[in-house]
């Protein structure tokens, strides 16, 4: 296995705003787009950084699935609360359009909450409950993801790998940023496990078509579901599929789409997503400068916990991807095969590949 | 072991509501306490029904714990928002409060989200998501519980079983609710194994305080904690602790509280607990109706998952409980052991027994 190459990030975010330029995409939204596929990079989130570029987005774009010069349409009938249709537009962009207008709507009432439709794959969900952070607001974030959650009773894909994001800002140095597919594992680590040459994966993550274990990474693309956060019924399944759905209900039905079981059984929608925004203003509760001290010693009550053997620390949700940030900075290691598909995207579409 | 006895709903109801008097609880915060624990009953969650009324309500009330008639306060400082100060009440009076101020401020706004502190034991915490259903909202309802989950990392009893409850309209009979702790159960199913005389409990409910497996629902009380949703770190315990923490901030640091980690490590605490309630008005986003008629196609595409073998229909969160609601409506088959701790509440109070 070849071994990484480290790239600069404000090389990367540059060389991707380009490349989405070349198949339509306007400056802005390319720019918007590349950083956040970079910041997901920053923080270690390898299954939802540029690793995507070329193989979803630009892809997708190139056949019609994503619209590159989308009409971004909102409607509202209350204060708090929206309605966003995606014009099948990238999913960063319609995402950072829809959080932007939550939290706008949290600073008014001190609750903002959006609903989207019509939209697509927006990469890390963390990428938008983080938006909260700089405002002294908590940041929450829903997608639909793929439609390869196993329900339970049920046998095959059927539910959506459906996506839960929380953003809390911190005093100190990591903010509490929770990121979590309701399955046990995201669907990427099986692209990761395949990428990095692993032969098997654990058991528990994944079932055959007949329900049975799966542990071979190449048989999870042929026949794979994964199934609920939890696993098997007798230890919580129920909870990770319930999960699921209430984020479908808040992404899909509250947005006037219709379940992700059901529209990615439809014709002509790859990577189609329907997401749920939402913020909470802290003043609104308490003084934000009180709750950042608070938070940062309710962190300090866990991370006292008795530890088990061999444990040097106990983490908290974002504190590893915020580690990872601060090491990153400087250069991101890429995969060689992921380095090879940006170097294909420059000669594909006439960008200097300059990493 | 001795058979179940049925008892009335209406009956159950008034005679809990007269014991609660006999212990100071004003008339109205009696009843009211009293239909909701029935309430948990009818909907075949055992745990949190009447079979706490003596030992966990009654007794905390007589020991000073629980403070039978508070002063309960409330501090808005923006239109969506507020914090509660629960007087060390019952959690029915303190939640059913809080509740009603998140849907009147969602009722004006489209959001409202109440934050509660120095609250006590609520029962379940899907009576509260549900008062949001007669108008037309989504009801969200956390509470913290038990310091009773080992923490990824660490051993022993550390971090909040901790509850998420949302609840959703749904056209036809069963509305969508979610009630789930951030365990992998809840710790009162060991109680309730141990009321049945079940002798071993499932391997990756709960852990030793070596952090080995434990499957003694007696050595449970001793030294048991129960494990994260997940389970192990490789089947997604981070997950369910994170939520675990997440349901922690917004029920205690964002009601200036502190980490309910470290608040029941601190005397005199029996029974506390911080809770957050929330409401989305579902006008705000599209017509209720079609909302509603939206959420019946939702269940229905899920309800025609193909089937496992030997499974005879796909449950969604809150069906099952819809169903034991039907057939409880007329009477509640509760444990002999249930029964005698009411016989013994009504000796001693001075109460008639008409069960």
């Amino acid at each position: 296995m070849a071994s990484k190459v480290t790239v600069d990030p404000g090389k990367l975010t540059q060389f991707s705003a380009k490349v989405l330029q070349k198949v339509g995409v306007p400056e802005e939204d390319a720019e918007r787009t590349a950083r956040m596929l970079v910041a997901a990079d920053l923080r270690g989130i390898d299954s939802h950084g540029v690793s995507h570029l070329g193989p979803l987005y630009i892809k997708r774009i190139k056949e019609g699935f994503i619209n590159p010069k989308p009409q971004i349409r909102m409607v509202s009938h209350a204060r708090a609360t929206a309605v966003v249709d995606g014009d099948r537009g990238l999913g960063f962009v319609v995402g950072h359009y829809a959080m932007t207008e939550a939290l706008m709507r949290a600073g008014q009432t001190g609750a903002g909450f959006v609903s989207v439709r019509n939209s697509t794959h927006c990469g890390a969900a963390s990428t938008y409950a983080m938006m909260a952070l700089p405002k002294n607001m908590i940041g929450i974030a829903m997608t639909t993801g793929g439609r390869g959650m196993v329900a339970p009773g049920s046998v095959g894909r059927g539910a959506g790998i459906n996506v839960i994001s929380v953003a809390v800002p911190t005093q100190g140095n990591a903010p509490f940023v929770l990121d979590m597919a309701t399955t046990v594992v995201a669907g990427s680590k099986f692209e990761i496990a395949l990428r990095s040459g692993q032969t098997t994966i654990p058991k528990g993550w994944a079932v055959d078509k007949a329900g049975k274990p799966l542990t071979d990474p190449k048989k999870y693309a042929e026949e794979g579901a994964l199934l609920p956060l939890g696993g098997l019924p007798e230890t919580g399944a129920f909870k990770g599929f319930g999960l699921s759905v209430m984020v479908d209900i808040l992404c899909s039905i509250l947005a006037g789409s219709v379940s992700i079981s059901e529209l990615l059984t439809q014709p002509n929608t790859a990577l189609r997503a329907n997401h749920f925004f939402g913020a909470l203003k802290i003043d609104g509760f308490m003084p934000a400068d009180d709750f950042a001290r608070a938070m940062a010693g309710m962190v300090k009550v866990y991370h006292n916990l008795p530890r088990a053997p061999g444990v040097e620390r106990i983490y908290l949700a974002g504190e590893v991807e915020h580690e990872i940030e601060n090491q990153r900075r400087h250069g991101i290691p890429l995969d060689p095969q992921v380095i090879a598909s940006l170097q294909e995207l420059a000669a594909e579409l006439g960008v200097e590949y300059d990493l």
